[in-house]
């Protein structure tokens, strides 16, 4: 194993995005292309908010582990990104605003009442990863943000055209991430080219980005299991007023 | 909210079972009913050694958290049933017995490559509720030992009647699991009775064991997304000979 070249691994870290980004899952295809009812749609935003709401707390573990004040400082601006500020609601708020849209209750969604099992460990998975893992890998694991400009933009068309329960206002959230997501993850991207010294370190780096991609992917797979098919909503979990399920779960 | 006597605490807890356990669940009908192809038993039985494996690290966090002599002695056998000890292999080693019979690669296996990461984000959830919930709950929590001998029985007597590269041999786990299973959740529910003091510690026993059900729930929920329907296989995950899916994942 041989040290890459800092454009060399740029290339491999954006090279994951197109095999393993879950804008490629079956779910993700059908939500921005306006196939999923409503049902659908209020258990992707409530699951949704399982990842969202834990964002700040995974951060916060990254800044409790390094000495480094420009990284902390940095790092710090993402957890008022999501927890607000002042003026700025902040992503979890206008997260509120989409399930609300939606048609879900807010004190459910922030009682994560009815959240698939399978999300919450995807979501803890994250959490622990960043606490647990070494610090450049924590970082890593943040990168899956340079795909997300593009998810978001294709999201965004496609559920205003054809979702009429869903507005600009609903999907501020995102016009938002189209703004903070690059800036935080290209200062990511500078920081684990700059911090990988070895081939090894490169390589830990990769496998965070693969690894990120996997909670975001199973994610997925969890909803589309219960809401889409076969439809086999775990016991507890929320049930759409509209769902309908070719063999249900007892 | 009232503490419940000892006798209906216990009916609550055993009830559980009769709701949530993972005997319940489709791919656990299918398996034990003989329907699946040998791909997909060789995608359980490598998904469920990540699981196997998981158990004496969560064993010896238990451990790790009490200073009560006693219950450490106890808890300690539950370690040597499965890493071995002396003449006997111990379950991990009797787990790769089946998996060698099903015609997996050992060191695949052991490596758990392939594994679906839904399996590992479960079973990681489960080590984690160990380490970091009060010791009440970790105990509590072991608790669907109590469904498990019904399950094991019903699973053994199909698998052999049903799958020509399965016999007795490769069963063995499951007949120690059934002399040692009891044993331990005859153990774990005393304790829970007698340590459980307030309703709100019933409460939490309870909710520890609907945790568990929910971690081996998920299991089989990713299992049979991945591989009986629609058989999206996530990208990196085993992918079997004989896989036959309706919609490819990229």
């Amino acid at each position: 194993m041989t040290k890459m070249e800092p454009t060399e691994f740029r290339s491999a870290i954006r090279a994951i995005g197109d095999e393993r980004y879950h804008s490629l899952h079956p779910f993700h295809r059908a939500l921005h292309g306006g196939e999923l009812t409503r049902g659908q749609v209020q258990a992707w935003a409530l699951n949704r908010f399982c990842y969202q709401s834990a964002i700040p707390r995974k951060d916060a573990a990254l800044i409790s582990r390094t000495t480094d004040v420009g990284l902390r400082r940095e790092w710090r601006r993402r957890i008022s990104d999501h927890d607000g500020d002042g003026e700025n609601d902040g992503g979890i708020e206008r997260w509120l605003v989409l399930t609300d849209a939606v048609g879900l209750d807010r004190d459910d969604v922030k009682e994560l009442r009815g959240v698939l099992p399978a999300t919450t460990f995807a979501v803890e998975a994250y959490v622990h990863f960043v606490r647990d893992k070494s610090l450049l890998e924590a970082v890593a694991s943040s990168l899956t943000e340079l795909f997300a400009p593009s998810i978001i933009t294709e999201r965004v068309e496609g559920m205003i055209a054809t979702y009429d329960f869903i507005d600009d206002r609903a999907l501020a959230y995102f016009s938002h991430r189209l703004d903070e997501a690059p800036r935080d993850s290209n200062f990511a991207l500078d920081y684990v080219v700059e911090h990988a010294e070895t081939a090894a370190d490169q390589q830990a780096v990769i496998d965070a980005v693969y690894f990120k991609c996997d909670v975001l992917w199973a994610q997925l797979d969890a909803l589309y299991h219960a809401y889409v098919a076969p439809g086999h909503i775990p016991p507890g979990a929320f049930e759409p007023a509209d769902h309908a399920t070719h063999e249900k779960s007892p």
